[in-house]
C-alpha cells in the first residue's frame, strides 16, 4: 500500500495510526501542503479533490477521505478493531469521530483559514476562529464521553474515536488552545502512550521540518 | 423509533430518507433551529451537541450524528443495502458522502454563516462564501462518480451517497448555486422520482413553513 499524505495533515495522521494499529506496511509519498504540491496535476490525477490523505492499495485503486479509508481497513483488515461491539456501541464510537470530522477539523483546516484571511481577517482574527471552532467541538466530544470508561474513549482498547480525537488535540495546541477539558486530555496522554501512536506522531515522520 | 430533527435541516433529511428507504415507522418531534429550539435545555438532554438530527430507538438510547446513524440503520436493519458491494465499492460510497459531509455541509451550515456575518461579512459575502464552498465540493463530487453508471450515483439502485448528495442539492438550490454538473443534476433528478426521497422532502413535513 502507498500512503499520500503529509506529516503535519491531522487527516494523514488518522490513517498512519489505523495502518499501524492493524500492524500493516506501506510506503509514504509526501505531498507538500504548503507548498502546494496537492494541486499539482500529478497529485490531482491520484485525487481529485486535491487533499490529503489517498491510499493506494494493493491493485492500484485509490482510496479517498481518511474515514473511508479507516472503514475500508477495519473490513478487510479486522485485527484490532476500530469500531468494535455492538450496532449501538459502533454508533457511539462512529459518533464521537464525525463529531471531530464534520464539526470541528473541517473548520479549521488550512483552506477555511486562507479563506479568512482573503475576507480580510488578520492572524490574530483566524486563530480566534480556529480556537473557538476547536472549544465548542472539544465541549460536545467531552460531553459525548459521559459516563464512558477509560483509559480510551471508549473503554480498554483503542477505537475510531480515539484515532480521530488524538490529532485534533494536537492541532488545538498548535492553535494556543487552553486545554480544559480533563477526560480529553488524560486519553490523549494514554493515547501518546501506545506504539501506534507514539511512532506516527508527526514530528516522527521524515517529511517533518 | 423518534427522530429530533427539522424540515430545512439537511442533515434531518438524510436520515428520513435512510429510514424510508428501509421501509421503518418512526414518530417526529420538530426542533426548529431558526427559534433556538436546539438550545433548549430539553433538547440539550437528549443532544449535548445541540444539533439535529437525533434518534431514539427502542430502549431509549439516542444516537447522533446523520452518519453514524445511517450507519448504525443500515447494520440493524440489512434490507435496502446503503453500502452494497465490496470493501472496495463500499469505501467509493462513503468517501463520496464525506465529501459532502465533511468537505461540504460544515462550511454552509447556519451556525457558520452566522460566524461570519459576526466577523462584519454581509448578506451577499455570506452568499458568496457558500456558493464558493458549494460549487467547488461539487467539482469533486462530479470527479469521484467518474466511470461510475447511473442512474444513481454508484449504479442502480439508491445508496448512501445518494441519501447525502440529494439534501445538499436543495441547498445549493437555497443558495443561488448554478447547477452546472450534469452528472449531479441526472442524480437528483432520478432520485427525486423515488418515494424515499419524494415523501421525506422538506416542504411536505408537518412543520414546513
Amino acid at each position: 500500500m502507498k500512503l499520500h499524505g503529509y506529516f503535519r495533515s491531522s487527516a494523514a495522521w488518522r490513517v498512519r495510526i489505523a495502518l499501524a494499529l492493524k500492524g500493516l506496511d506501506y510506503d509514504q509519498v509526501f505531498v507538500h501542503l504548503r507548498h502546494g504540491d496537492q494541486r499539482a496535476p500529478t497529485y490531482l490525477k491520484v485525487n481529485p479533490q486535491g487533499l490529503v490523505p489517498a491510499l493506494e492499495v494493493e491493485d492500484g485503486a485509490v482510496l479517498t477521505q481518511s474515514l473511508a479509508i479507516c472503514e475500508y481497513l477495519d473490513e478487510v483488515y479486522p485485527q484490532s478493531p476500530l469500531l468494535p461491539g455492538t450496532a449501538l456501541a459502533r454508533a457511539r464510537i462512529r459518533a464521537f469521530a464525525y463529531a471531530i470530522a464534520c464539526e470541528i477539523h473541517p473548520l479549521q483546516n488550512l483552506r477555511v483559514l486562507n479563506r479568512l484571511k482573503a475576507l480580510g481577517q488578520d492572524e490574530a482574527g483566524v486563530r480566534a476562529w480556529a480556537q473557538e471552532t476547536i472549544a465548542t467541538g472539544f465541549d460536545a466530544c467531552e460531553a459525548l464521553l459521559d459516563g464512558q470508561a477509560g483509559p480510551f474513549c471508549f473503554g480498554t482498547e483503542v477505537t475510531l474515536a480515539d484515532i480521530f480525537l488524538v490529532p485534533q488535540m494536537a492541532n488545538a495546541r498548535r492553535f494556543g488552545v487552553e486545554l480544559r477539558w480533563p477526560r480529553l486530555t488524560e486519553i490523549e496522554a494514554a493515547c501518546l502512550r501506545h506504539p501506534a501512536f507514539e511512532a506516527t506522531r508527526p514530528e516522527r515522520q521524515p517529511d517533518a521540518e
